[in-house]
């Protein structure tokens, strides 16, 4: 499985997967009370259930706002290293009607049972599944070096600006995670879900269905730097992550450890660089100002 | 396991489990380089892996701020319905220095590999577990009708200004999640953990511990309201859920199946209520002002 996190950086082999396009409504209007007495209505983000089945056999139950489900599946199942490539599924047919998601391996996945067997309760916000040999498999990363991979302020500036303008599930219901792909200030990729590793998960699988490096790439994310955040980026092999929010301790020293770059509080022109210092050039020349008190969040 | 949720709201019948104190440090300074080309040092929330061993066997890995792992860890097993009450226990023994958590039963959990089995990935913020036979459970959750747990909105207030004062390491470090739980306006308990399924889990270990009633209570958290926070409430008998941010579908169908009051974006003055009217008196009268437009998050 070492070649898992690199094997994805191949354009595929063999044909790519054959993949539906079940569609479902994103959002829902709810009637609500609000503190001045008014009823009014809002919207709500979708959340549906679906199971995956891997080769007939049940594997897990996602949560999902229903965007990708084909493409989050695909994610899923690169990022809990239970395939290396997509050119190990055939098909993935998802079904809202039975909320099901049928995945079709070329040669089924070996020794399955005892892959998905130690479960480990990371922080997403909450209590986020990993498979036990993941953090294992870390060893295997392999991300550009800080010559090779870098960034600079003004591309971060139009990353951020580009988010700012991308219109949202989030702008519209709220309660959904975002995230996005980007090359340099050019945004490839943006998916919400109302779990933000399924949106992770489902850029995972945009990059293997495509092709898609990851080295040169930044990731972007509406959500806390977790460790599991920063796992999944560095199994993409996507060095440098953005995100409008924080780090966990264990976020920040995986990072450390990989020599990745992480920006957190990062929206319109600010942020916080913090670690990872050696990808960044501060050009153009930042200008001096009162140091910002950084709010929580 | 049909009692679990009501038999927690009962003080214990035998003597109360035996709990260590385990104390770690809550935030680390990292050194950070912001927009403005300062190099200057934040605090960061700890976050560290707890296994959690049940008569020497090992259940799960849960990663956690650490403020109060012996009632995160009474309160998981309580609310994965491993146990159904706190007399179960006799003790729970952390010890840092090996990032494990020792649970002794009184009568050993039966069964456990078959209730552990199954995996469903919930929402959270991430990818949440929850064991397979928590959703059925649901039917044996019992709640206080509609006029015997109630809410005015003055209380409301009240509530959320005791939230803003709060000091926290939210405030002094970000990245955690807040939760409280309320009778009328007084905070009986407060718990910030880097996972807000941690911090619900901890409040329930509290609760069990202490033999505190969930029905006259309100349930406070800064995260949203997704189907497994409010599964928990309800599993924890409390009706009532206030939280600062935003709800999800599942969140919200299951509230509204349970007949439960949700309060979402909900801090100083503001709120909305989204399910659940009948449980709240908009006294004193609410002062007419004209209908606010609610950001998404």
């Amino acid at each position: 499985m070492s070649a898992g996190s690199t094997a994805r950086a191949r354009p595929l082999a063999g044909r790519k997967p054959f993949l539906t396009a079940a569609g479902a409504p994103l959002t829902r209007e709810i009637a609500i009370l609000d503190e001045f007495g008014e009823r009014r209505g809002i919207h709500i983000p979708a959340e549906r259930p679906l199971t995956v089945y891997v080769d007939k056999r049940e594997l897990v139950t996602l949560m999902t706002l229903g965007a990708s489900p084909e493409l989050l599946v695909l994610g899923y199942l690169l990022n809990q290293r239970l395939i290396a490539s997509a050119d190990e599924i055939d098909a993935i047919t998802v079904d809202w009607e039975v909320e099901a998601a049928a995945v079709q391996t070329r040669g089924g996945i070996g020794d399955i049972d005892a892959r998905t067997a130690r479960r480990i309760v990371t922080t997403g916000c909450g209590q986020g599944t990993v498979f036990g040999d993941l953090l294992t498999a870390l060893d295997a990363v392999r991300l550009p070096g800080a010559q090779a991979a870098r960034i600079r302020q003004g591309t971060l500036h139009g990353l951020l600006e580009v988010v700012r303008q991308q219109n949202s599930i989030h702008r519209k219901a709220g309660s959904v995670h975002g995230c996005a792909l980007f090359r340099g200030a050019e945004m490839l990729m943006f998916i919400e879900d109302v779990g933000r590793h399924n949106a992770i998960d489902t850029i995972a699988g945009w990059m293997a269905l495509n092709g898609v490096e990851g080295a040169d790439k930044v990731f972007y994310t509406t959500g806390r730097l977790t460790s599991e955040m920063v796992m999944k980026s560095a199994q993409m092999g996507v060095p440098i992550i953005v995100s409008r929010n924080g780090v966990t301790a264990m976020g920040y020293d995986m990072a450390s450890k990989l020599g990745m770059t992480l920006f957190g509080r990062a929206s319109n022109r600010h942020f916080l660089c913090y670690t990872g210092f050696e990808r960044f050039d501060a050009e153009p020349e930042p200008q001096r100002a009162p140091v910002r008190v950084v709010a929580g969040g």
